[in-house]
């Protein structure tokens, strides 16, 4: 009898652990948390042309937020293959130059290349014009790219350095009908289990399950259709079938064969600049500019002297944001400079620091400190919406860019000229803080006419 | 001792049950979906005159898009009784023809009959100068029409055969601010338990509830008040309430005593060609049309020869749908043709079979084939938005209606002249599938230039 | 053995009992209402200058609305301490008068103050020509006050009696990107464990938490951040900021050390009537009213002989309010009247008694009531979007104020001149409830041409 109850016991624990797992998968997205740390990738994709790396989106903080990050490396004359995900993504090119191609139905093929087959094909060319597709992109460092949910694009190295794109997916985006789980579905190749590792600080829990790993997305869907029907719908032969279909181990980015010319030089200026949003599917999205670029040598949208520079991509100045409702902002702070202490009345942010160390500091509703930490090239961390932050450059200066859930995103400073305490009178500043008028004033003054970013008072940390 | 442990172990078993229970009630949308079936109505609600099927909205395919299906069946000369939903409803009529009537507060009458009531009455009409109420809608096979969340509509069979209307609601949709638990209140008669059957491959849940019956919803709302309160509220006799409140076990559809002659011949061809949106809600609702014909007799959105055809209800076309973000689509694919591999950009679908067979493929992001059927008439699957899609028709072809989450649906198919394989350059497509550029040319190009519905190439599946 | 199993059971029976609570945490939105019971506020803050009263966020129906409500009575020459919230808020004054300023980022100081420190200052005024601040807004008793989410705000009683606010938090908006927990974050000041009670029927869980308390939010963010750097951010002396930070037990109102004179009298009036929202932020934001007095004595928006009154600020009368997703209706039923039998099509609500009682009836979609009480003077209740009401008030009239999750909240009526039954033919109402074509009339008819309140047929109720 004891060992039966014993028996039931254990299954019973079997079970509770197993409605626990269960229960973990179907939770609301929730922000209940005690602590914001920086995070490295959880996850490394080797490939045949490069590396793609993942942080964990169920990691608490980018669980909350609903945010899935990535960091695609790409080796020269290396192609990431095609593939489109179930939410929107936002790009920004860390280092080095190529060209991307997005794809969106209907629109119309815009560029036309006779030159593009002169090399290596001398057969069989009667009628064959030459090659006409969709306009590509020419993209370099600093680039911010705008890829719709569900949009299928590529990315070509034809630089002499590795390019590497760190990107963030809105899975809590209303253009994701799905839930919230990273869904990457590739049009060629795919992850093999091969490549594959994972850091020492993994995930709990992936795309819903518990130690699911990162194989099972990113998979090639052709895999899954008949081949024989697949053959008729593109009415090609089999043999072309089964190559569409073929995990060949070369993983998400493959070395291509010898160089691509996509695009010629001359093409490289031909950027348009292009458009605000009208009527029409035609007009919005294949008319639309798709990236522009923030590096902080062109201009600058905010600037204080000692203090920093900032750039936005927004809505007003890359209206395709609009549709996909995110943003991005690229940053400098000067050595020992300060953001002014601010929340964001708009969105949930990730920070990816480039260069040199920030002090970060994050505050929730209840006082905690929940975030206090360096953050080193390389970090993420994410800033909740309405959580207050502050933060001071090391004695190098900082360099950041930030992925925004807004594509409209507004901050409130609570230092500076434009800040919370500039909009109090001076008796209730006074009131509130039991000081005097003096020291109210001071409150509200001291940091004119610097408001986001501020110059430090003291020369070290 | 051993007794108060086997008690003990029992009594937590039955909590466990009933917390995992409770658990699944709970729990978010979520689309882990490992397959995908046809599916046929999971309950039958039997009334005077005609029938309601409904398919299990707990079921996983329709759990994750967020769909509740339903067919109702009703006799000549029966009346559908007014109700309204949580939910914005689409509805496709697919048999037969009658006239409906759909309610928006505010919305002035505009039908003033004065013949109606001169058969059935002699006595008491001094100052009764005819019956004035809004606009009734003339509807026949093949009409698409958009009911908002909340708005009261009934449906009568005017015709001489069944009227059957298939129809969806988007329980996800942002007009519903309450849970994704399907809601019918009923303003007349109601669902009792007698007439209701369960099919054998019954829900397990529903609204919320393990084996909660489909009698708990679609009752009469007016059983709730009280009686004496709702006789004062419209100034009329207890009895007449009481009319309005008994549960006569006529169900939801019920015959009419005599022929109705609500709207006369001659007003058939009545209906307006109006309205595109503008300001101000009568304008909005009260003038809009809120029905469309997408029968391919008509006019026609796409044709190929030898593949067919198919007709779109969307917000360009039927600007109320705009309100109440859904749309619909009609579609013959002639015998062995396919419909173009692709996958939605913007909405979770589900498909409706008329008549014929298809041989359907549904594969996910894992590359997994998670549906691989022959779809027969009356069956129904969703397509959830992202995974990608393959579909060929039967020997005798094969016609369906589909609805979607989406005023505005944008497919992206992956063969044909629009397609994402079209709009890359050939060096792409070479080097992704490893291929020749010659093979690459023959993908883009050799279904030039069907887009959608393709033509066979072997003349039997 | 057995008692080795005896503590395993208790183990596993701890498990559960974590689990179960760790579910409800992470539970999504439901509406499972099987009963809906009038409210009072289930937690009180005092502070040094006031009382903040709580409803629990977590009882049923507040959870499936959505809704936080709140209640300051702010004590004259008393501050509510600058704070914001995770959420829009929609703040109705039910007594007293006062200003108010809230804070929008990026607007101009538009008011101007020289005499302000005349009073109490003597030294150091060189080249302080006074105090710049945000517009600051006169509320008196009626008006309604839009805040939006993450918009710091304050209010000063400056008049002769305490100053009650009511106000509703809409956790579900989409203004918030976080989940639907409360969090409010203070400015200064702070709530402490000192002040706070617990009423009987105390709240189960609140924020996620079982038992946890409402002193976890509410808190002085400045708190967290680190002494230094806030000094360095704001550039005063550690001194000041220690001030910032402390925790004084005052709470969250406090007193004022004398008479502040932030808006002088003559200013009272120079509320401007503008605006309706136009492009750019400094036009939609910072030009935009923020308030719309609903007092009965003005203007009234539906008016019914003996029935009543309806006052309604909307996104029409107030454009801010199409940011914010809300709205407010103000209302008078006169002795024993009816507000007519109707369910909202886009909205929940919840109702505050002001003055009177009130008979409400709630019915839901199994046509179960599970509403039926005498409502009295400070209580509140949920009326669910789509779910029927019938209500009438007591000997006295009943008075009101409800807040609703729509900006353009549309009612359907079911008795009167623009109801359902209005709307429908009378042979569908006729065979609907087998009643007559002069009944059917009568139930249409009877009660035009009233609407939504309805006057009484019988004298008492």
């Amino acid at each position: 009898m004891t060992k039966l109850v014993a028996l039931l016991l254990l299954s019973l624990l079997a079970y509770a652990a197993v409605a626990s797992t269960e229960m973990q998968q179907r939770e609301a997205q929730q922000c209940q948390l005690r602590k914001i740390s920086t995070s490295k990738p959880s996850h490394r994709m080797r490939s045949q042309g490069g590396v793609t790396e993942i942080w964990d989106p169920e990691e608490d903080q980018f669980q909350c937020a609903g945010f899935a990050p990535m960091r695609d490396t790409i080796q020269t004359n290396s192609l990431s293959l095609p593939k489109f995900f179930s939410a929107p993504r936002l790009v920004y090119i860390e280092q080095g130059r190529g060209v991307m191609g997005v794809s969106y139905p209907g629109c119309p093929e815009t560029y036309h290349n006779d030159q593009q087959f002169s090399r290596d094909r001398g057969q069989g060319q009667r009628g064959m014009s030459g090659d006409q597709h969709q306009k590509v992109h020419r993209i370099r460092r600093g680039d911010v790219i705008a890829v719709p949910a569900g949009a299928a694009h590529w990315c070509y190295n034809d630089g002499n350095e590795e390019l590497i794109a760190v990107s963030v997916l809105d899975l809590n985006n209303q253009a994701n009908q799905l839930d919230q789980n990273l869904r990457g579905f590739m049009l060629a190749s795919g992850q093999s289990s091969h490549g594959q590792e994972r850091y020492e600080r993994a995930s709990r829990r992936y795309a819903g399950q518990s130690e699911r790993s990162h194989e099972e997305t990113f998979q090639n869907i052709f895999r899954g259709f008949d081949e024989e029907l697949m053959a008729e719908a593109f009415n090609v032969p089999r043999e072309t079938v089964r190559r569409m279909r073929q995990d060949s181990n070369r993983g998400l980015i493959v070395k291509c064969r010898e160089d691509m010319r996509i695009m010629s030089p001359d093409q490289e200026e031909e950027e348009q600049s292009e458009s605000s949003p009208r009527d029409g599917l035609e007009e919005t999205f294949c008319n639309m500019k798709i990236k522009q670029n923030i590096e902080l040598q062109r201009e600058t949208g905010v600037y204080t002297k000692q203090g920093g520079r900032i750039n936005i991509a927004n809505q007003q100045k890359l209206p395709i944001l609009q549709f996909i409702d995110m943003s991005a902002e690229r940053g400098h702070l000067m050595p020992n400079a300060l953001y002014t202490p601010h929340w964001s009345m708009t969105d949930n942010r990730v920070v990816y620091a480039l260069r040199g160390e920030l002090n970060a500091q994050v505050v929730d509703e209840r006082g905690n400190t929940i975030m206090k930490e360096r953050v080193r090239q390389g970090d993420m961390f994410v800033i909740p919406q309405f959580y207050a932050t502050l933060m001071r450059a090391g004695n190098n200066g900082f360099e950041w860019v930030s992925f925004k859930s807004s594509s409209q995103p507004i901050k409130s400073p609570m230092a500076g000229s434009i800040s919370v305490m500039r909009a109090m009178p001076i008796d209730v500043i006074s009131n509130a803080y039991q000081i005097s008028p003096r020291e109210a004033e001071q409150l509200k003054m001291n940091r004119d006419p610097q408001s986001m970013l501020l110059s430090p008072t003291r020369t070290s940390s």
